[in-house]
């Protein structure tokens, strides 16, 4: 196939994935475009229901329910394998790559089964086969274990993979939970199906793990090389006894590489409460490379769901499309078209933590809010701390809501200037937001 | 240039990333073959003193003084500078683009100040340039931000990067430890440098989000666009307060973008307890990027030393070998030569949590106590729970030290059968190390 001028893309499935991905390549072309210097289109869509209602609209003319007016186009370069399943996901990948298309897949299964055969194909061909979004969705462990790890021996992978279980875990380790409460709550929240084995019995980890052991050791790890054990028969009471232990409950898929030999295991096991895998709460995945370079590598984020498995697909598609169009992508550090400005901090809204030094004695606290008060500063706690009788001072530790910063600068001098003041000990900045767990 | 048979890599800096590096190429050149799918060899290496006596020692021949002869070799194809520094580092990297060399640079100062004019010197010339080492070490950030996450809209990036000062930072909250004797500390386990200016007042981390910032945005974002407030001024009471709040202090490197306007800032500041950048403890550093799609992502891992920063720059030596090979990667899931086995969980050592339902009467301990140490296994710890007095039962939690799982099952079968044991509820291992700090 010679450089085209233009990327045609035929998806396969248009569910909640396959609808990001067509909203990516519809909506946002010109973008994406721009990222990879040359111009990218979907050409077509593999449905099952073409007269199904979308949300966005898809254009009719788009969508096919033969899966040859895809396989067969040759003006096809890149298929994208959305459906999910073994079967018939697994032939129209062969078919695909045996066709000379690229292939980007989210398909765990897949991957995890016929993996190596799929390689194979990929070889011969000299097509590209990408896979980020069969594992934790926008985590980009994947692409990191191919390319920017691949200096290291690969020690061990220990992971939370499996958003419906660490759920399920974090309800029973904080509400006190039992399982089934547990699982109803995950089930109700849309987390979980209604048939949750594949999710609580490890299935589905264990798949994900067979693909990140294979690439970690350059060694294929077969599903049925991988000890698994569910989460079912875990008890509140294990959560409260794990915790007086000083350890949280997770269900880890684990592979680790010692004296010339693999061992792989899917199991909900007891964790230090420090550790970081033991923080990781929710439907949140996590991922710890453990390499001879690197040390360990953590990596933390949403593992599923429509927009982060969407960033997955999406950046294959990118990375696949750069290589086809091998002149390499445009400069990462230039403006591409977008009419940026940079922002003075005097600009910046945030919280403010202030600490200061002020006389010990009545209404002083009423000039200084005062002051803040008219630069619309409003105060959201007040602390007095460590007065000191013979100085005849005490500590004063303010809290406040979003202020700017030009407006907070300003109020700081003036209360500098007040004579009860004797020293401005520290302005800090409030950053951040609790994620929701 | 045509595509080489053979890569030939000039190393400028043999310091202690250098060595690193040089490490890489001369001992485990093959398996560095093997990854990219075309030899790769270290032709010559630029030092300051040819007669230094190194660990491990390098071939003489290798060692010049002179930078023409890896800037003038036309059989150089990739020129990795490892010398820090804006003089003469960044007129060597314009030197090697201009000569048509890919380049892999760890300089965070010259991709800081001159990123953009590298970039175009290396569109013109048709080369690649990288730069994994130059911000956050063994934690794959830039690379991510360059391929992995690059379908998304970057909203923010918020940072640990200066592993110096969160090591300080880290001893004032959790020792108390007063600014200056933290920064002493630091200095006498060689974590800050004798003049700690660039560390402690945030000149480094400038450097960095200048870098990572460029990136996220594909804006320029130059240091002086920067805010800058360094952590000398902190105290121990600071720390105090904040934590009594619900914050720690950390120093965040923050980035983002709204209505079309970048704010970038590096200072201290108060970020909730729960938040996982507050848990960057020691010289670790962490990213979050938040994406369009991909949501909240943060990277964890080592920002700085000799090995994970040849990490890095292996990393993109790989990469960029890679691109030249054209043909495309080996196979990234399939053996590599190596005679590697799957182990049965039957060989897991590790240790293990217990928790059963006994007879509440004396000697029931010894029992299992006794079957588990024929079996090889000791225990760590006991506790007894919940006793039943209408049953005559108690509930029993043990941990063990380090058994086999074939032990493990076999003792465990022993116990289920002793008449006074009514239940076995659980049977977990127990995995990780608390990671030191």
């Amino acid at each position: 196939m010679t450089a085209p001028v233009e990327i045609n893309v035929g998806l396969m499935g248009l569910g909640s994935v396959g609808g990001g991905v067509a909203a990516a390549l519809l909506d946002r072309s010109e973008t994406l475009s721009n990222k990879i210097g040359l111009p990218i289109g979907l050409k077509k869509i593999l449905v099952r229901d073409p007269g199904k209602t979308r949300d966005p609209a898809i254009p009719s003319g788009l969508l096919t329910t033969n899966p040859e007016d895809i396989l067969d186009d040759d003006d096809i370069h890149v298929v994208v394998e959305v459906i999910g399943g073994t079967d018939p996901a697994a032939s129209y990948l062969k078919r695909a790559l045996s066709a000379g298309k690229h292939v980007v897949t989210a398909n765990k299964e897949v991957m995890a089964q016929s993996g190596p055969e799929l390689f194979r194909l990929a070889e011969q061909n000299r097509v590209n086969l990408l896979f980020e979004a069969s594992v934790a969705g926008g985590i980009p462990i994947v692409g990191c274990l191919m390319n920017e790890l691949l200096a290291n021996d690969v020690f061990s992978i220990r992971g939370i993979i499996n958003g419906t279980t660490n759920y399920i875990l974090t309800r029973m380790a904080h509400q006190g939970a039992e399982f089934q409460q547990a699982l109803k709550e995950a089930q109700d929240k849309g987390y979980a199906e209604s048939d949750p084995t594949n999710d609580v019995e490890g299935i589905d980890a264990v798949y994900k793990l067979s693909i990140l052991a294979s690439l970690a050791f350059h060694h294929r790890v077969a599903p049925q090389d991988i000890y698994r054990q569910g989460i079912s028969t875990l008890e509140a009471n294990d959560f409260r006894y794990a915790n007086e232990l000083g350890y949280a409950i997770k269900s880890l898929a684990i592979a680790s590489l010692e004296n010339g030999s693999i061992q792989a295991r899917v199991y909900p096991a007891l964790i230090p409460l420090d550790h970081m895998l033991a923080k990781v709460d929710g439907v949140y995945n996590a991922v710890e490379v453990e390499g001879s370079l690197c040390g360990k590598v953590l990596f933390h984020g949403m593992g599923a769901g429509r927009e982060p498995t969407t960033s997955a697909v999406v950046g294959d598609l990118i990375e696949i499309a750069r290589r086809i169009g091998v002149q390499g992508p445009p400069s990462p550090m230039v403006q591409n078209g977008r009419p940026l400005s940079i922002r003075s901090i005097d600009e910046l809204e945030t919280r403010y933590y202030l600490r200061l030094t002020v006389a010990d004695r009545p209404g002083v606290l009423a000039q200084i809010s005062k002051i803040l008060g008219d630069g619309g500063i409003s105060l959201a706690s007040v602390i007095q701390k460590d007065s000191d009788p013979a100085q005849q001072t005490a500590e004063l530790v303010i809290t406040t809501h979003p202020a700017r910063e030009a407006s907070m600068q300003r109020s700081l001098q003036q209360v500098a200037g007040l004579e009860v003041v004797t020293r401005i000990s520290n302005l800090l900045r409030i950053e951040g937001q609790l994620d929701p767990s």
